[in-house]
């Protein structure tokens, strides 16, 4: 799993993702000669920071979104938040504005401020901050800022290496305002007639949802996907054994909105592992669930069409 | 009025509107052999749970949402909404789990749940509940849960009798988040370049918009339409002398807010009869403001091209 | 600034732009002969109230919202807003309804309503109030109502004179819910395959954002554009010279929002002067940051594409 450890230390706060999308071109260019099959990348002019990967000929497609959350250093020593993150005083925070590299600490309500930081000198205004890289690991489980989504993205890179048909996309602005899947599914469905789409995310530990329990298939959160596409994803898990759970909450959210409330005809259902303290530098994820929502995410390629 | 009955009895909450749709499909397949016109059906594959049912050449397009307001069922006995229904203690609920058949009360402010069930098993987690079916009618007034929207609904029915050019149009989710008129307003814009749809649902009485005052023409609710279009629509009744009445309100929403945000250039208008105890078992109407509502509707029909 | 005067004094809160957009095109028609270039108009039919103008071959799109922050006549004496106007009692608001023209005052907090007006007669619900005209201009400063986002407009037509290639949009909604700018950026990018809009509007005076500090570059509000996009502006401005500030905000919005969640891969980016007392009658704006903006707005006519 070094390849996890490696995109967990990209630093891609929501509006820079560009430097995931070439940290991804990089490594599915090398990497396709030995996929079972070599697919498509669809990237660039027109796309804006959206990487799309198509295989064969496609029926459903699996969606990841590469952006975290994190800070914008407003006009002083003020921070602000990018997308919702989990906030303390003393959290590690890196970034690089025009003076150099940046290495500072994360101050919660000080005198001044609601959140600030703690360096030996001021960062330029409008410089985007991310919790430092901190990559643990142990037989059982990963601990590591940004598993949400950067376990969407392993897993998605993956399941690449034996898709055969399938897309798999890599998009932007989840953790902030959206906008980037309202554009992947409009482009999916007039040039692939994509129709169905998988959401490849982090969720909640909850007091449902547990560590060691299986992939999770979101039956609803803020927003309730069709129960007809939702129930075949929970028929396949079943007759085949893949250790899963079901989530019913009523708040949250996933890039599956986005396609919700699009004007496409396209089905989504969220499939994916369960974190604890998510989106703090600490996420915590049982690596038996990464399997089990791998085995799902396989057997989605083979029977979901 | 035994139609409506039925209507209001069928158990399709936001995101399984399918119970709907194919009873829809059924009772237009067998009644459109004795209406004015014999309209084309458009639904299934690509289409997810719409139906959209052409007339002729069609100008103006009335939508109509199937799904109602309802209940999640959570992890143990606790209910999550569908929407915003009203809650009360003893409130009768009914669904059915791979168990089967479920006949259950509604319990508010227990001492572990904000909402949740009594009932002498477990429910599944992730059934769907309903209001039970309870419809009273007498001369004036009809009551009964789900008048929202399957009122709206019905009235569509109605019109279609003597329709010869337009569209109607059944949608869904419009309870809990939206997103299918956002595909209904695309398709029938790119297909049939409608411009025009008239939002066929009810409405709340406030201080301001009283029963047997006549059909709700709304000039504003949380969104505001296209005065332009819809002084047209107050013009026609009141040259027509349809009894009325304006409603200028701040907030609530209707499928209006779909077309208004959508990248189409369609105008919208709600046209529809008010509703008192909304979102609860006991939602009442007045017999009048249905035919002045249907009246009105007529009008839009023949008039506004 | 005669035009700017008679821009702010024209009656156009959100839902009745047609008032605007019919002074826009007897304005661009006569004016357009002795322009460097003469633009295509497009309006009427299929473009509801939105006025856009082309020059040449355009790759970059201008996008500045005719409408207001208003009023409606409830069903009383109350008044509800439109959009987000400051509301003090005193305020001098006008309009007219079918029994005349309107000169009233605002009433906030009277015993029954939070917000009503005082006047010799009830106005007809349903009408809408804006804030009367009262323009002041001296050697510095502009003090008005409505320079949000009647100086936007301005600028644009400033902007016009000189433009060979590039467009022009005028859009409405954007104080009350959006659904304008979304039809905008679908028909431009498909159109004419803009990929990029420049948001022609003005923003607050906050503890970064100061009067004669030039042209605000804004880097984020409630959403973040892309930073790769919005780096070339600033790159530009700092090239030639242009005094700017950049916003760093956590809420607030524009038109930007709509392009940012619009299904279309279009960038875009804030550019436009600070206002103080915004949505008041009594806006305040610096002249040298209106002629910081529109010199950046000719850079980046020149220079983007």
């Amino acid at each position: 799993m070094n390849i996890l450890k490696t995109l967990c230390a990209i630093n891609a706060p929501s509006g820079e993702e560009f430097r995931m999308k070439e940290f991804l071109i990089d490594y599915i260019s090398s990497s396709k000669y030995w996929w079972k099959k070599k697919p498509k990348l669809i990237y660039g002019d027109g796309f804006q920071d959206n990487l799309i990967v198509v295989f064969g000929k496609p029926q459903t497609a699996f969606v990841a979104h590469m952006d975290t959350v994190g800070y914008t250093v407003r006009y002083d020593k003020e921070l602000i938040p990018i997308g919702s993150p989990v906030s303390e005083t003393g959290y590690k925070l890196y970034g690089e504005d025009s003076i150099g590299e940046i290495d500072c600490l994360l101050h919660k309500n000080s005198e001044e401020y609601n959140l600030s930081y703690i360096y030996k000198r001021l960062i330029k205004p409008g410089t985007s901050l991310s919790f430092k890289p901190d990559f643990k690991s142990n037989e059982e489980v990963i601990q590591s800022p940004y598993l949400d989504n950067r376990l969407g993205v392993w897993l998605l890179l993956k399941l690449a290496e034996s898709m055969e048909h399938g897309i798999i996309a890599f998009s932007c602005y989840e953790e902030h305002g959206g906008g980037s899947v309202e554009f992947i599914t409009k482009y999916l469905y007039e040039r692939y007639n994509i129709k169905q789409i998988i959401i490849s995310d982090t969720t909640y530990v909850t007091e449902g949802i547990k560590h060691e329990s299986g992939a999770v298939i979101s039956l609803r959160d803020a927003f309730i996907p069709r129960k007809i596409f939702v129930d075949r994803i929970r028929a396949l898990a079943k007759k085949h054994d893949v250790k899963h759970q079901l989530e019913i909450e009523e708040s949250g959210g996933s890039d599956g909105a986005s396609v919700q409330k699009s004007p496409y005809p396209v089905d989504w259902c969220f499939v994916g592992p369960p974190i604890s303290n998510i989106h703090s530098p600490y996420e915590i994820v049982n690596k038996n669930d990464i399997f089990a929502t791998l085995k799902l995410y396989e057997l989605i390629m083979q029977n979901i069409k």
